[in-house]
Parts: C-alpha cells; structure tokens; sequence
C-alpha cells in the first residue's frame, strides 16, 4: 500500500470534495500526495478538449470514417472548437507578454548594473513588487465587479479551505531566496546562473509528477535539449569552473532547483484547481502571502538598513522601472500558469533569456559567442520538437 | 524543361543500361543529373524490403486489420524478414567497427603528436594507406574465388561503363585537400576543425538531393543538433575567433564540406549501384584510383624530399600503426556505405570523435570540459530523434 505523502489539509486534491463535484471525477486517478482520487470538474473539461484535440491530430494519421464517429462521440461541438480557438490566443498573448517583460526585466539589470552598484535594499524593492502586483490586482478586480457585479467566481472573500495552500509558493521562494546566499560559499556568480538551468529540468520532472500530466518522448527529448541550449548560449571561458563545483554545492543548487520547480508547479497547480475563480483573485491572496513573506524579510535583513537611511534610500528612476517590470512578469507569469503551464513558461523564459543577448547587442554593445548561436540553434530545434512532439502523444 | 546537369557518361543513373534492367525501373523517377528516369533492379530490391519495414512501423500506429492486407500485398514473406535481420546485423556490426575505428585513428593522431613532430612525408602515408586497402581487397577477393569460384558479380575484371565514375571521389578528395592548403591563410587549425562540422550538414543535404532518399522532419531536426552537438563538444576558449572569419574563408569551408560531403555521396551511390557486385571488388576499383591519385600527389609535392631521404624515411613504429588504422577505417567507410549509407556513416564519426575525447581523459589526463558534456548531451539526444523519427517516415 502506498503511503500518504503529504496531509489532507495540504493536498490540492482534497479542495472541492465540498462543492459536489464528486461525481464528475474521473475514479480511476490517485493523487500522490494523499493518496485520494483526484481531478475536479476544471481537470475533466480540460481533458475533454485536450481528446478531442489529440483525436484530431491522430485523425491526419488513422483513416477518416471510424474517427469521425469517435470525434462525434466525445461530443465536439462548435461551441469547444471555439472555446479552444479562444484559449489559444489568451495562451499566445500572455506567453508573448511574458517572454518580453522577462527579457526586458533582464536588460534592465544590465542597465542598472552599468548604472552603478545597487544602493537601494533588495529586500524593499521585493515588497514594493509584491504590493503593486496586489494593487493591480485589486485595480482589475474592480473594474470586473462594475461590470459584472460581484460573484462567487470574482469575490474576493475566502475560505481556509480555499486560502490555505496560497502561502506555500511564497515561502518556497523564500527558503529559495535565503539557500541562495548559502551556494556562493561553493559557485561564483556565473557558475550559478549555469546550475540555474537545471531548473528547466526540475520543472519538467514535477510538472509531470505532481500535476500528472504527460509530455511525449519527443517533449522529454525536447526539454533535455532545451536545458543544454540555454546553458550552451551562456558558456563563456570561465563556464569550466561550475565542474569544479564541490558536493555540497551541487546537491545546495538541485535542491534549490526543486524547491523553484515545485514553486512554480504547485502555483499553477493552485491556479489550475478552480478553473472559473477569477485569476484576479487568486493573483490577490498568492501575492498578499508574497508581501507577507518580503515583510519578514526586511525584518530579518534590512531593518537596520531601513530604519537608519529609509525605506526607498538608494532608488532611481531606473529601480522604480524595475520594480513595474517585475510586478507586470509577475502577474504574466501566473497569467501563463493560468491559461497556459509551466512547460509553455520555461520555454518562454528561455526564449527571453536568448532575446536579451540579441538586443544587448544593439543596446550595450555585447559581441555574440559561437556557444550563444550554438545555444540558440538547439534551443530553436527544442522548440519546434516540443510542438512535433505533441502529435505523438 | 529542367537542363541537364553532368554528361550521360559520368552520371550514374545511365550505367546499368545495357544490362536489360530497364523494365525494372520506376518510371516516374527523373535522374537530377542527366535528366533520364532512373532506379535499378537493385534500388528497387531495397526500396522493397524499407517499404515493409515502414509499413510495420506504420502498423503500430493503424489498426491492424487493414494493414495486414496491405503488407501481404507487398509480399512480405519469411525469407524478407530474415533478410531484414541479417542486413540490420551487417550493419550495426560495421557502424561499430567505424566508430572504434575513427576513434582509435584519432587517439594515434595524438599519441604521434605528443610523441613529437610528424617527420614522414604524409603524401607517402596516404599512398601506402591506398596501397594496403587495395591489397587487403585483394586478399579478401582470394579467399571468395577459392570458395565460391569467380563469378559475375566477384570477378575483378570490369567495364569502362563501370570503371568510369571510380576516379572521382578519389579526384574530389584530392581537390579537397589541395583547398585545405589554402584555408588556412585564413582560419587557424581549431578554427578549421569547428567549420569541418559544416561536412555533416552538407553531406544531409547532398544524400537528400542525389541518392533522393527522405529523412523525416525530426530527422533533419536531429542532424541540425548533430552539428551543433559536434561543434559544442569542441569549443573551447579560442573558439570564437572562427566569427571573425573572413567571408572567403566562409566560402572556402563550404565549399570543402560540399566537396567531402558529395565525394561521401557519390561513393555510396557508386556502391549501391550495383548491389549484387563484391564489395572487395568495388573498394579495389576504388582503392586503385586512390592510389593513382595519391601517386600524383607525392610527384607534385614531395618528389625531392623522398629522392633525398628516401620513401619510407621518418617512418616509426607508430606511423606503421596509423597506416593501418587508417587502411582499416577507410574499409569500414566503404562497408557502412555499401550496407548503411552516409548518414549512420556521419553518426558514426560523431560519436567516435565524443568517444575520443573520452578515451584521452585516461589516456594523456585531458580535461573534458562543460561545453564536451553539454555537446555530448545534444549529440545523444540526436541520436535517440534520428531513430525515432524513422517512426514518422
């Protein structure tokens, strides 16, 4: 018998045992964490277009007769062929929105960089981050409430039931945030940013495992590919040092690459539980517990810092740039969680993290290595197999 | 109306003409070369045997039913699988002897490096490589008329209808290397050894073009990370000086991975022309040509240093050694391509240059280096895709 990894009150799949949607799951699924049948009514609709879809595919293949009887069978209607059309713009457009904030947010901190050091505290600007992703969260709230009034979807009320997994991204990023102070004892700064791509890998590995969903071979070959173009694009002649990186170091960077994973895993697992609930809202309570967290932070940190020279001693112009850019990837980054996944987001950010190089160029003068074209050449093969690779599935 | 690209004497599409063939051929194949419809008795023959093979692909895919009727269509029959098992046998077995072959050649080049200067006349290496080949063809050819008897398709005697096409790849080769002299004026040795890798692509290309054989989308997605797998696996902190390569020297490189990679492909249809006819038979017609050639070279280049100091002069135990791997290789080269083709030959040597690298970690403490792994990594996966992809075909 297998054991109950994580408890009830913990498990995402115990949320909506009380809103009656029992009947709609599917009996044959166990969560892993406590051991329940999972899925809810969000899961089954998904399911439901992600068939008819793959039958679709599978329709270029098989001969059309028997498959139309099946397609008919799933009950395709107008009605999922246009809802599906829709969320595949929504997908588009908030995967494009987070590929160029993600990129823009990195020129940015080459610019500040050259600007001079960093004089304002990191850890005030992360609060004022998390604040504006409230206020605009509650900025968008009002206007949907004017204009459809307030529903069980869109308010902002909760219940511990709803609320309690929220926290649990937040404080993951924090452990994160502090282990990370920790690895500079074991990898130089560049060193870190190679070993940070084994979070490409993590992602894919929890994606699979905690949200249970399937990649195909072609994908997994993908997602391997794309993991070794990003780290490739950013070799440079002091890379062959992360080699020497000691045991604890590596074990401190995998462990930080779960703990980032799982973060960004179990928020879309949070998001994707109540496919109707306003995103809104859900962007509201995860960033309230984000603010939560940042505050302690400062305490711990900063607050010597800030009480002496202030809370916003040291930022510009440029800091107050910075801190929309974050707040607007945030909120792009929990819009792809929402309506696309995490698969689509680390390929976004990849994406991003190649685009910066590219205009770098332009902005900063930066020369291209042979290893960042080498890089960008498989990250693009990852790319298009990521999408050839559906049609197996 | 399409013009006609090489003379009907040199193309290969005209040689079995006179052999009553012609009924056998597919008649809506149009040579690209001289323009005339080509495929013989022997392509035919292959293409028989690949068509059951992906329709049994296929067959994991389709239902079952319909397809038994079409594979019993196309005749498959006990001998046809069994035939299927022994060529996949030949082949794997000389793919592996390539692979440790090229390797091994590569780990001798090293070791004669590290050893000291090259103090042999490398014309006169190359002539003795042609030479061996020749005689252990001949050999090889003793040992079948004792068992078999001289037949048709053993006998060394030839036609100037066959003989003709002989000298070229050897000619290619030899005008490859003269280019290789003058590339240097413009691309240091590293340099030249990362544009080498352009010979995979170009030898694609050139297979898709003249042999006409298909490779599936993932396919050519996995050649286009073999190169840049390859080209990774051998960067080093130099390597960016090849971005700086001035655009006749770009020109140059292309055109010698044009010139190695049609010699490559022209070699394989030479061989594959005839099917039935020895391969010892073949790799002496070959290797003769080669060592005419080769003859030339040593008049044009080395003509006074060997009436000075001799023929062999320079000669060590280890050059011995090298000839002999080299004469050893160059046969497994003409076995991969009579029962493989160019591409698993390109696989082949890729994975041999990764296996070197390995092997020179015990042997002289080489250091491998993040951008080995990463190289290494795309490599395999491209591999695991140019298989998989035969499924799509």
């Amino acid at each position: 018998m297998r054991g109950s990894l994580v408890p009830d009150w913990l498990c995402l799949c115990s949320w909506d045992s009380r809103r009656g949607t029992e009947s709609l799951r599917h009996k044959d699924e166990i969560c892993s964490g406590c051991n329940k049948k999972i899925r809810d009514e969000g899961d089954d609709r998904e399911t439901g277009i992600e068939d008819v879809e793959s039958l679709r595919e599978k329709s270029v293949l098989l001969s059309g007769a028997v498959l139309d009887n099946r397609l008919a069978s799933v009950g395709e209607t107008k009605t999922d062929s246009h809802r599906a059309k829709a969320k595949w713009k929504l997908k588009s457009v908030v995967t494009l929105a987070l590929t160029i904030l993600t990129s823009s947010q990195a020129i940015l901190i080459v610019w500040s960089k050259r600007a001079g050091k960093y004089e304002y505290s990191v850890t005030t600007a992360n609060f004022l981050v998390e604040t504006l992703k409230c206020a605009i969260s509650l900025v968008a709230l009002a206007r949907i409430w004017k204009k459809e009034g307030v529903t069980e979807d869109n308010r902002l009320s909760t219940t511990l039931d709803e609320v309690i997994v929220y926290p649990i991204p937040a404080a993951l990023y924090l452990v994160k945030n502090l282990l990370q102070y920790y690895i500079f004892a074991y990898v130089d700064a560049p060193g870190y940013q190679i070993l940070k791509n084994l979070n490409i890998i993590s992602t894919g590995v929890l994606y699979r495992i905690i949200l249970k969903k399937r990649l195909s071979e072609i994908q997994w070959a993908a997602f391997i590919l794309l993991t070794a173009g990003c780290t490739t694009a950013q070799l440079n002649s002091n890379s062959d040092r992360v080699l020497q990186t000691p045991f604890q170091g590596w074990v401190m960077a995998i462990v930080m690459a779960l703990l980032s994973g799982f973060a960004g895993v179990y928020t879309e697992a949070i998001i994707k539980k109540r496919p109707s609930r306003n995103i809104n809202v859900q962007n509201f309570w995860l960033y309230i517990f984000g603010m939560g967290f940042n505050a302690i932070a400062i305490l711990v940190q900063d607050f010597d810092a800030v009480m002496k020279k202030g809370f916003l001693h040291g930022y510009s112009p440029i800091t107050v740039l910075m801190i929309f850019n974050h707040a607007l990837s945030g909120i792009a980054v929990s819009m792809v969680m929402k309506y696309a996944d995490n698969i689509v987001k680390v390929y976004s950010t990849s994406v991003a993290m190649l685009l910066t190089a590219v205009v770098s160029v332009y902005l900063f003068g930066f020369h291209l290595s042979l290893a960042f074209f080498l890089g960008t050449t498989v990250v693009s093969v990852a790319i298009y197999l990521h999408s050839a690779g559906k049609m197996q599935r």
